[in-house]
């Protein structure tokens, strides 16, 4: 049997069934058997029809997951929720199962109708091109993204062989709460289901949850965890398993920043010496969403006052004796803000990146 | 007896003292008999050692409000209070006065030490050259702003006239919270303390405070509002004056936001059909802050996913039966943006700009 590129149990397909001009816009995650997976999802309380969906699918077995960019499927017209489901339902039946073991997600542009005659076109060929080639499938869920966003990891447990794929797309809007952009992980270790939910948030707040581009929220935030669960786990192995998803997770939230909307510089920003968790994550988020300090960034500039005056304004008082901000090497490309206080000994890190002119230039023609 | 350009009982100057390389960046207010005035400050924590002098002196009598402009005197050093302190002493000292009775406000840059021996070296000349032409003192207290922000009134009372003179700089780190950037007015009315504390907090909320350039709240916001109490005045006098005042600072505030860093757009924003004026006021400003929203503006582009995704953001939900979204001439300089909503019958109105590169690059370079 021909080793498969990604984990074992699923195969995927992209296409262009022609939501944006060109390039690919429609891609199908396939999972032979259908499984549990796990979501998060945004906390933006107006949603897109394609989360809304996938909040009433996720207790079901999954069979397959429908991707689409350059539309976010999201408050473009009253029939919204309906024409989600004709277009799922259309799926099902093209996978000879039943509609409620499908999942969505959408991104793009917000409020107009998603095309979905163009879809439904499309899908007998996207079914019938799946396969275990991850690339097509990435390409098919960009929007502004520059590049296809995908990691893998092969894990060897003793005579056990398991592996995570992982995929992403970010660029704008993107300040996670819970749940961000959209990102699909599928793997072919049997992991428990609750111990999964349980450890995706917890690794969901250090990696997707810690990346701040230009704190908004969007609309259609979907982190889904697959797994066709062919390589069941021992205990030991799945911390090992986590430890891995957590390297997956955390290099596609770092390149989510790295590709960001114009950014020209990926900063690690450290906030040391909180009074507690909380307080150091609520700074480092405050910092990294900041437009003055990310204005400053793109200068190279290291504009201290940036720093004492968000602290101040998020009810935090500082003094010279109190307040060490280190800027790193702020000329760089990659560079490391450290910010140290005296308030206590809780740490958060978060990943940012610099505003530039052309972010605002690619949100000034966005539409 | 010579016709004053500005109210009775004030005279003004200003001069280049190099805090800044070049143009004026020492202003003097003059009051020839010492009055209470009403100041209000900002909310930001960090903030500057001349805010704190102010909240020190503001119940004391005032005889003169000094103002620099190319340094915030802020988080700068250890001395910084004293060094203030010394600053005024010798203010007073050239004004036969106790130092207790001047206030002091700053502008500029965060972090570095304000040269006092250049402005106590050429407080002899401030004091020398103190007359009754409001344009140098309007110019002294700029910093990134392209054009001095003036408005005067007179006021008609029967047989009495009295004078409303208003200065204001804003440009950049503009998101007002009880009083923003630094404004003086000045009059010769004899109101009452008591009732212009309430007043002003009232007018300061639909006009300082309804203006956001971009939701960052500054170290040193202060609105002083100072009278000779030349002109006694009844009732219904005083509230024809807080009319005129109401329309000084409305006119002032709406100038900061005309000349706001980089900006293209000067934009109205008005939410409409809101539960409480609590929450009108709320939505208005996350709307008017919202990064992906004024680079949409930037480009004249009527992006309603942006409105619909802050909203929710916010915990606000919407959909397309209960909010409508008019964006107006939005290709035009000045623009009406109305957001309808059907939760209430709450309206409120804010004033905002776009966000384009240039504000990114003056940011970017401002050191």
């Amino acid at each position: 049997m021909k080793k498969s590129k990604i984990p074992e149990g699923f195969l995927l397909s992209g296409l262009h069934c022609g939501i944006k001009k060109k390039g690919y816009d429609l891609g199908l995650i396939f999972c032979r058997q259908p499984r549990k997976a796990v979501g998060l999802f945004t906390t933006n309380l107006n949603v897109s029809y394609s989360v809304s969906l996938c909040r009433r699918n996720i207790k079901n077995p999954i069979k397959a997951i429908l991707v689409n960019s350059g539309n976010a499927n999201c408050f473009s017209h009253k029939q919204g929720d309906k024409d989600t489901e004709l277009i799922t339902a259309n799926l099902a039946r093209a996978l000879n199962t039943d509609k409620k073991n499908i999942l969505f997600a959408s991104t793009g542009i917000i409020g107009k109708k998603l095309p979905k005659e163009k879809i439904i076109k499309k899908i007998p060929q996207l079914v019938k091109e799946l396969n275990d080639n991850p690339s097509k499938f990435a390409e098919s869920i960009l929007t502004t993204d520059t590049k296809a966003k995908v990691v893998s990891k092969t894990l060897i447990l003793g005579k056990k062989k398991v592996k995570i794929t992982g995929f992403a797309k970010g660029a704008g809007m993107i300040k996670p709460n819970l749940a961000t952009m959209l990102s699909f992980i599928l793997t072919d270790a049997d992991i428990d289901l609750s111990l999964a939910k349980k450890r995706i948030k917890e690794i969901a707040d250090i990696s997707f949850n810690s990346i701040n581009i230009d704190s908004a929220e969007s609309t259609n935030d979907s982190l889904l965890l697959f797994s066709s669960r062919k390589v069941p786990l021992s205990g030991s192995q799945e911390n090992k398993f986590f430890q891995c998803l957590e390297e997956v997770m955390l290099e596609l939230a770092k390149m989510i920043v790295a590709d960001a909307e114009g950014a020209t510089k990926f900063i690690q920003l450290d906030v040391r010496g909180a009074k507690n968790k909380k307080e150091a994550k609520e700074i480092a988020h405050k910092i990294a969403g900041y437009t003055l300090f990310k204005c400053a960034l793109y200068g190279s500039n290291p504009n201290l006052g940036r720093i004492v005056a968000v602290l101040g304004q998020a009810k935090i008082k500082v003094n010279r004796e109190n307040l060490s901000v280190n800027f790193g090497s702020l000329k760089k490309k990659e560079v490391n803000v450290v910010i140290k206080m005296k308030r206590g000994k809780a740490n958060w890190r978060v990943y940012t990146c610099d505003l530039s002119p052309e972010y605002v230039r690619i949100n000034a023609e966005y539409n």
